[in-house]
């Protein structure tokens, strides 16, 4: 038995450290330099090359080394009866959410129309709140709690999803009820797993279905947005502006678009960072759930894809 | 009897309307034009001039037509056995706190540095957080609400004030416990009343027993802050930053140095506006309350100043 790294774009030696403190009892193998492919049983992964877990025969456990999936699941190569766990960190739940709460409040008190009107030195009190709803597209973990917490602010909250919920505690739209939910709101944040069926969503189709003047935050996977339909959807007026910290390609390509749009927010996917020390003891935990056959902690639905 | 507006810097046009819509019964004199004085029983006030008030002789109460009252208790020319009532509203309570932890959100998530990177089309994702913990200055209405709500998204908060309080529900500093409640928290926000003993409280005294690089957020009075002494305390690097809505000259002359100063975010006084709708009837429940010899709502203690 052995657990693997595959995380060949990302600093390791904090996670190295923890495992070094933590778990000097599993040996580990840290790619690309895999000396016992056989031994290794559990591998904990984060944007592996594709198919890197083909050389794997003994392969039983993939740990996402984030909140994320979709960089596992969008390898065909791997065998569909091998079971996939994520993380799952309160610490990453805080800071998806004040990001998001940050985003809906500088668009809600207009505070870029008071930095330009700074710079002229123009006090103008005149309308100093844009009304929000704000609609959130994904309940799970990180689209609930954005749910909560907006709405113990006073703010109007809506949320949409896959499937039916008799019990969720807002305001829930589902399925074919898209187009009931966009009207109802006037910001909408995307917090959506990156499946098949969600690749694309933000679309110019679904942006002439929102209320005149909203405005989006994405902040799940770059690939839920059509690039080129935001920027039609913001020249033509359909939307008022947009936060992104997600993008097609990552980090931005200099000549991308979207730097010189004034109407865009952007960051540098920087809105919820695995932490280590919060991350580790979970992969630790469920690679000896796997050796003592207990059940995993934090296991996905791979037929759902989160 | 009958009830005198005195707000001559004002558009009263929307108070009348709900007025002539919720109190045609009440007789109503605008100053300057009172016709009547010595029939005036109550007076609605707001930045009224100094003395103005000297001309009604059975004038028996005064209602702010904002939250503070400190316009009414800086004019010594009113008697001190005339009850004076404030304006309760958790509309401005929800506008003060957005506000606020908007100014908080935005230090803590470093979105001026993000888009300064924009421009520049940098893509940086080192440090994506400053942690952050909040004190916030005053404790009543607004700075409790301000407390809960950042306190319920998960982040570190203090309350300082000026009297001891058995039975607070965050961590609570008052007197001279100052220094150490400053030296918990690198966010710190006013929202103290205005008396003569808060006038200038944040001076340079003040910063220099701050946590380094501390973020000022001023949202009470202008008067809370010695203005030339914030200038020094961020060209030495003793605070960070501030946002500022209130000044201590309104609108902010053209020649102030605060338009230019950098790590300044300034709003024209727009955290919170006083919404008639909510305000002009407390005023006329005021108005019959006095008649009718029932206790006032939202009477303040003029011994206290708030």
């Amino acid at each position: 038995m052995s657990l693997a790294i595959i995380s060949p774009n990302r600093d390791i030696t904090p996670w190295l450290e923890i495992f070094r403190k933590e778990a000097a009892d599993i040996p580990l193998e840290i790619y690309p330099d895999i000396k016992h492919p056989k031994k290794v049983t559990a591998a904990m992964v984060w944007q592996h090359p594709k198919g890197s877990l083909q050389s794997l025969p003994n392969l039983r456990l993939i740990c996402s080394m984030g909140a994320g999936v979709d960089h596992i699941l969008g390898d065909d190569t791997i065998p569909e009866d091998i079971p996939i766990t994520r993380i799952v960190d309160s610490r990453l739940t805080f800071s998806m959410t004040n990001y998001v709460v940050m985003g809906v409040l500088d668009f809600h008190r207009q505070i870029r129309r008071y930095q330009a009107d700074k710079k002229e030195r123009k006090w103008d009190m005149s309308n100093p709140e844009i009304p929000v709803s704000v609609g959130v597209l994904g309940v799970g973990e990180l689209g609930g709690d954005v749910l909560d917490k907006l709405s113990y602010m006073g703010m109007e909250v809506y949320g949409y999803g896959n499937s039916p919920k008799s019990d969720f505690r807002h305001p829930y739209y589902y399925g074919n009820q898209l187009e009931e939910f966009l009207s109802k709101c006037n910001v909408l944040v995307c917090l959506l797993p990156l499946t098949q069926s969600t690749d694309g969503f933000l679309n110019l189709d679904l942006f002439r279905k929102c209320t005149k003047g909203t405005y989006l935050i994405n902040v799940a996977r770059g690939k839920h947005l059509v690039e080129e339909d935001l920027i039609t959807a913001l020249e033509e007026g359909i939307l008022s502006g947009a936060m992104l910290d997600v993008f097609r390609q990552e980090p931005l390509p200099e000549d991308h678009p979207f730097w010189q749009q004034e109407r865009l927010t952007i960051t540098p996917h920087i809105a919820s960072i695995t932490n280590p020390d919060a991350a580790a003891p979970q992969i630790i935990e469920n690679f000896w759930n796997l050796e003592k056959g207990h059940p995993l902690i934090n296991q996905i639905d791979r037929k759902k894809g989160y």
